[in-house]
């Protein structure tokens, strides 16, 4: 059956709240650079009120990747949890704006809408401290079986292996997608998830998973090894198809085993790397469901990660269809 | 007696939800390029359904002023109403954040925080359509004596001559400052807030108001004349210093009428015009209160207006003090 979708995303729902800090800020508030951390209502209230002034935009890892397959012309589907308040209606309205399917039951009565506290340093790194709120609350119920179903690819959050409910998603989102034909996509979303979840990942790659996206850090945090290139071959092992991100350095894409080495594209300016990942893992999951070469499913990632590290906000602002097309990728 | 801030503002406090709009957009939703439209909770509703994917960012034209003066390095105090909810707290946090003082009261069982739903089109003209919310419901007694007395300048935010209240606030402000032998400044803020309060806001002029902010449209339409020279004099000849902008062909600064031509500075590139005008003001203010010549004053307020329309939002991402200081202007 051909797929109605060409990605069908499982993520947290999230709005971001941006804004510049200095490198003494993280020190003082004890936040580890780069990475995501995990906060509760308190703790985000305390560190809102001593953060600069910032934008709020809608986030979440899987939702800015969705965002991205849609900015590529793709079609795209979303499922995540958000909260019958303000910041929810801003996440419905943003996804939808974007052209991506998304039709939320929103939680009531309890925790808010999810939100994501970014430091963005003056070298563009993003250091994240999450408050779930609503999106921790995604349940098996949330899983329609007829998005997943639809969908040539379903691409899973790894951040979501934190609550319980969620797991019991993600693994509901797998077989209904495994019975239909479809492929599972996986991230390791960031190093702590990998370290807090390693054997209960490695056993869900093997016996659910086509497509894994890992950055360095997550990939060496799986194999417990500080080599990258025996982690990269220790991934590309196991999975059909493995995209390991290397920063500026761009990536490699191991199909079957064979790798395929994809530069970096060209940003104009650096101002905050928030969601390079994320548009990295768009741009390859689009050429994939279309059936592009590998190459060229890595050069539609760097294109879509370029665009949006040279703008606050963790989705595009440009057209990837556009840009992708000037660049004569599709 | 010494004053203990530049400038304390009075204003309408509103969150500013900003997406990219082609112009075909506006004219489907009977939009006035670059005008301000007051809106309800229905059309807001409607009209936020159809926008773009956005991002959400502390605004109100004094709001963004107040934040401007501080990050120049002066002092700057705030008066405006938020509402008890979510786009409330991030008013507050932003405007502190900034470095500005405001210690509202907020409004709890009523209308939501103000919010300004903008449409910015490919030539970085902004539209406006704002729904009012708590920001309307600013009384005489959220105007704080000791913060009036204690300012240079205050300014007034034309908006603000909408709501009844919101103008005998305006009122009191201005008895308060004339009383302690303080400036007061009021800007326009728009053409058709102009041809609204036509007789009252010349009336007011003529008895309050020692600094006036206009653009073209703004000043034309104050004095009924399509011919710019005609009522740029008109206003200088009513008010000690009047400040006229002309977008990119710079402003003019008439001091007890006579006038100082004032070019506009280079941007990198106009994204997004929000906001030029209240940054013009804050340059221009953060001088006079310092006691700086009109020629500075003037180059201070185009050197932060040309910082806010290179990116979206309405407020400095720069620290103006550092960019002022490089100019040698400060």
């Amino acid at each position: 059956m051909t797929a109605s979708y060409d990605v069908a995303a499982v993520g947290n729902a999230i709005v971001d709240v941006i804004a510049p800090a200095q490198d003494n800020f993280l020190a003082q508030e004890d936040l580890s650079k780069g990475a995501m951390m995990l906060i509760d209502d308190q703790r985000a209230g305390h560190l809102y009120s001593r953060m600069a002034a910032g934008v709020e935009a809608s986030g979440g890892s899987a939702g800015n990747t969705v965002a991205g397959v849609a900015s590529l012309g793709g079609r795209a589907a979303y499922i995540g949890k958000i909260a019958e308040d303000g910041l929810g209606k801003v996440f419905l309205h943003d996804i939808r704006a974007q052209g991506v399917h998304f039709d939320p039951t929103p939680l009531t009565g309890g925790p808010g809408t999810g939100r994501c506290l970014i430091n963005v340093t003056p070298d563009g790194q993003r250091t994240m401290c999450t408050c779930l709120g609503a999106a921790s609350l995604l349940t098996p119920a949330d899983v329609d079986p007829e998005i997943v179903r639809n969908a040539a690819i379903v691409y899973l959050e790894g951040y979501l292996f934190d609550p319980d409910d969620a797991r019991h998603a993600f693994a509901k989102a797998a077989r209904i997608a495994r019975d239909a034909g479809r492929k599972i996509a996986l991230t390791l979303s960031d190093a702590f998830v990998v370290e807090r979840h390693r054997p209960a990942l490695l056993a869900f790659i093997d016996s659910e998973i086509d497509i894994v996206f890992a950055n360095e850090a997550e990939v060496t945090a799986l194999f417990q090894t500080t080599d990258f290139d025996t982690a990269a071959s220790l991934l590309a092992a196991r999975v059909r198809t493995a995209c390991v991100t290397r920063g500026d350095r761009g990536s490699v894409i191991y199909t079957d085993g064979a790798a395929e080495f994809v530069p970096a594209a060209p940003a104009r300016q650096v101002l905050d790397t928030t969601g390079a990942g994320d548009q990295y893992a768009a741009g390859v999951m689009f050429g994939l469901a279309r059936g592009l070469a590998p190459a060229t499913c890595g050069r539609l990632g760097s294109l879509a990660a370029a665009e949006v590290i040279d703008h606050y906000g963790p989705r595009p602002q440009t057209s990837l269809k556009s840009l992708a097309t000037e660049a004569g990728l599709i």
